[in-house]
Formats: structure tokens, sequence, C-alpha cells
């Protein structure tokens, strides 16, 4: 079974200024990822704007990229809502388009779930999907959820599911939650940051699945090509360490698309659906200070 | 301009085995709690499960609930989604289908938003649903959306909106949060649960919007009553105080259908969405030794 592994950015979505996707600019914006560092994709994720789009929206931008040239086999596709019927038909629709692979959010509005209502869950959707191709992706992050997929959990849904629940992006940015992940056998952890890229190789992690690599995608693929290799890869992932921190303590999708609105001097950047929003001008300065002091530069994107 | 004031009871969503929704039995449930001290109610809410349903049967139960006799007027509807397109659609649904008003969550995946941006997301709904019928009460529960209603943002809501967004139910638990809303002008405040009913009523709140009013809606209508009539209501009040804190530590979904299933011998209430689930055994012992402890018995509902 073929699992991908290395640097995946979790990709912006661009978007019109009546606020639709701009369908065009995400397939360039994927294909010039793609080809500078990012081994694949995380679509319609947390900085992807996914849950800011209804569901047809979703399944629109799925079919589009899968009528695209891109490799599917390398892109994952965010799927997860709070609702088992939506989370379903996304799914399910992934799978028959040929993606690598789903991310799935944990039905996200109800808190104080028990185990065993987290597992029905999970078995009303495989059940449902019902497609050997299926690969599920735990997608971990509790600071936007508030709901935890704790250990003796994923081991359940690992050993219900061998091949199936495959993997996890562990986005809490807790390193001792992601050595436990990467000691469940069968079970492939991606940091959600880059900042902990070379760290999760080194103890059996297959790479990162991340926001800011949509900027820091070229110096996270060295870091991985050098680790591959058998290089020394410290000094790459400490310039890689700052650039990631550059962009910490925004909101990503606002610094992300504000950063590229300035320097591509292109303002189409600077569409992001409500609630979110771009930064202030401040913020900006602030960003933009600091990227400037960045040890190597970022490397500068195609238009969209 | 007319605004309801009152009890209203979060009204619990009855499923079918398959987890689809149970018509016939929302329907007698409702009619049965607005005969029986509900002065109206929300249906859609959190404990309607109304995050676990796919839009599509959201606007299903608007239209089911719409063709019943039941008074529209009497009934808000959670339309709150996380995606701007999903919740203009039901909203407009709602205000077209002559609901009474809607309960407007924030939009509650992405967290950190800025007032600007949350303003951007009610502009971008008003302006959608442009109709001068449109009457929102905004949804406050941070402990399941992490977002938070500030008295800062209400103020500029309703200055922007008069008549329009006219009122909150305050989930937050939060005495000092209710005051400050209820010192709103042209605001109407609605505790999120009955133990605070008097207490808010006595500061210019106007009532209660809450879960546990399905089995205590008899009790607080009421205390409702007798305020309304000007007689004391504080014993009144003590006895719904303790009904109420009977099902407090509980997920009240799990704890309500748990309780109507045992307590009317009737399996079907035992349908809960996942990741929701109903009470384990250990629970509903407990939570009918505190129900058997009350100084006044609860009433018993009708068949659904």
């Amino acid at each position: 079974m073929f699992l991908p592994t290395g640097v995946f950015t979790a990709t912006l979505t661009p978007l019109h200024a009546d606020l639709s996707v701009n369908m065009d600019a995400l397939i360039r914006h994927c294909s010039w990822l793609l080809n500078n560092g990012s081994d694949g994709l995380a679509i319609l994720g947390t900085t992807g704007e996914a849950n800011s789009f209804s569901l047809t929206e979703r399944l629109q931008m799925m079919e589009g990229i899968a009528q695209s040239d891109l490799p599917l086999h390398r892109i994952m596709v965010g799927t997860g809502c709070c609702a088992l019927p939506d989370t379903i038909a996304l799914t399910t629709r992934a799978v028959r388009l040929g993606y690598g692979g789903v991310l799935l959010l944990p039905p996200f509005y109800y808190k104080s779930l028990t185990d065993p209502g987290m597992l029905a869950y999970f078995d009303q959707v495989i059940g449902a999907v019902n497609d050997d191709r299926l690969r599920i992706y735990l997608y971990h992050i509790p600071q936007m959820t508030g709901v935890s997929f704790s250990v003796a959990l994923v081991k359940k849904l690992v050993q219900r599911y061998p091949g199936i629940v495959v993997g996890m992006k562990d986005s809490s940015g807790d390193f001792e939650n992601m050595k436990q992940m990467c000691e469940v056998p069968g079970f492939q952890l991606f940091a959600g940051t880059e900042k902990f890229l070379l760290d999760v190789l080194k103890i059996g992690g297959v790479g990162c699945i991340s926001a800011t690599a949509n900027a820091t995608s070229p110096l996270a693929g060295k870091v991985f090509a050098s680790w591959k290799a058998g290089q020394a890869a410290e000094r790459l992932q400490e310039d890689l360490i700052a650039a990631r921190q550059a962009f910490e303590g925004f909101v990503f999708v606002s610094a992300l698309k504000s950063y590229f609105a300035h320097a591509k001097e292109n303002q189409n950047w600077l569409h992001v659906r409500p609630p979110n929003s771009v930064l202030t001008s401040d913020q900006l300065t602030d960003l933009l200070r600091r990227i400037d002091q960045l040890p190597v530069a970022l490397a500068l994107h195609p238009d969209i």
C-alpha cells in the first residue's frame, strides 16, 4: 500500500472579489507548490477556509481540481464536517474522484463527546463510504475543534480499520502527543507544522502538513529531501523554523493572504471570506519586518 | 413591533432508528410543549442536534413544521452555521416561511476572530437575506463555539441593525454577562437556562431559552406566569432550579432523550445522532435518582 510522506501544504484558497472560489488561481497555486518543495497538498483545510464554504462549493472545488492536470494521488482533501451526512458526502466523492486521502476533522460542534460516540461516528462514515480505497488521516487540532483524539481512541480506530485509518495531522503543537501517536502501529504521523518536520521524522513520523508551507514550501522541501538522502538537515531546519515563526501569532489565512497580496502586488490575494479577515496595516508592517529579518528569503510565488 | 417573551424550549429532535428525523414525533413534542408551559420554541438548536444535520435536512425540518398547525410566530429556528452561504440559505428560508425569529450561532469553526471580521459576516447575512421581517437573536454559547459576542460587538450590531438584531440567548452561564447584555438598549436578553429565569426577568431580561425545558417546561411556565401576574414566584423558581440541576453535568441531549425513553418506556427516544450518544446505564441510574429526589415531579410527556 502506497502512503504519502514528506511536506504537504495546507493550501490557501484564492477567492474572487465576490468571495467565490477562484478555481484557475487555485490550480496555479497548487501547481506551483507541487513544483516547489511540496510532496503533496491538503486542500480544503483550516487555512483553505474549508469551513467557510458550503457543501456544494466544496464539491465543486474537488471536481474542479480533479478535472485539472494536478496529480490527485498527491492531494488530500479535508472532508470532516459537523454533520454526518456532509462528512459522508464529501468523503465519498473524494475517494471516487481518486484523491490520495481525506483529512478528517472530528465532528466539532458538540463537546464532552464519549469515545463510543466518536467511534459510532467513524463507523457510520466508513460504513457509508464503503470503499477499500478510503485513506483517512485524522485531523487533530483541538484549539479549533475543542475535541481531542485520545491515543486510546486512535488505537481502537486503527485496529478496527487497518489500512483505512492510516494517519494523523497533529496540529496540537504538543510534541509529546506527536511522540505517542508515532508509536501507534500502522499509523503515520504528520506534524501540523514544519517547525517539527525534522523532529518528527527522527522519531518515526512521516512529514508535515502545514499552513505556512504556502510560503515556506521550497525551504521545507529541502529539509525533507536532505533527510531522505541521509544528509544533515539541522541547519536548513533552523532556517525553516525561523520562517515559520515569522507567521506565528497571526491567524495564518489572514497573514498568508495579506503577505502574498503585498509581495506580489496583487490585490486578488486580499479576498478572505468572513468571519476571517486580512491583517490590519499595523499587523502587516509587523509581519513584513519579521520576514525581512529572516536568514533566508522566502521564494516568490507566481501571480494568481 | 411584537417580540416574544417568556419560556422557550430548545426542542429535542426525535429520530427514527435510521437516524433520520421523525417529523410526526417532533410535531407532537412541539405541540405538547406549547400547551404545557412553553411560550415558544427554539427548534434546531444545540439540544435539537442541529449541527448533526445537513443543510437539506434542516430545510426539510423547517418546511415540515411550517406545514403543520404549529404557530410559527412562536418558534425560533437555529440557522447559524460555519459557512456564510449555509447561514444565508437557512435564515432566508426561516424568514420566508414566517418563523418568529432566528437564533444565530456565530460562525464557530475559526477562532481568534476580529470584531470587523464578525461584523462583515453579519453584514453579509443581513444584506443577503434582505427582509424587514428578519429578527436575529444572537446565540452566545462560548463553551461550544469558542467564539464570544463581546458587549462592544453587540452594541455595534444593534445600532447598525435596529429591529433586526433584537436579542440574545445567553448560554454562557455567566450572570454578569447577562446583566451587561440586559443594559444594551433595544436588546432582549433570554437566559440560556431556566435557573436564571426569575433573576433575568428582574433585571430587564425577557425570559429563558432552555434545553432542559423539554422536561421542565410546565414548571418554568408557572414561574413566568406568576411573575407576569405580579405574584411572588420565588418558591416556584426554587423548584425549577432543582429540576434543572438534576440534568446538569450530563450532556443535555443525552440525558433528556435517555430520561424520556425510560419514563415513557419508549425506545424511540433513544436514537441520537453520533457523535452524541445516550447515557450509560450508570449515568441513567444517577439521573433517575436525582429526579426521584426532586420536590416536584416532572410532568410526563405524551408518547412520540
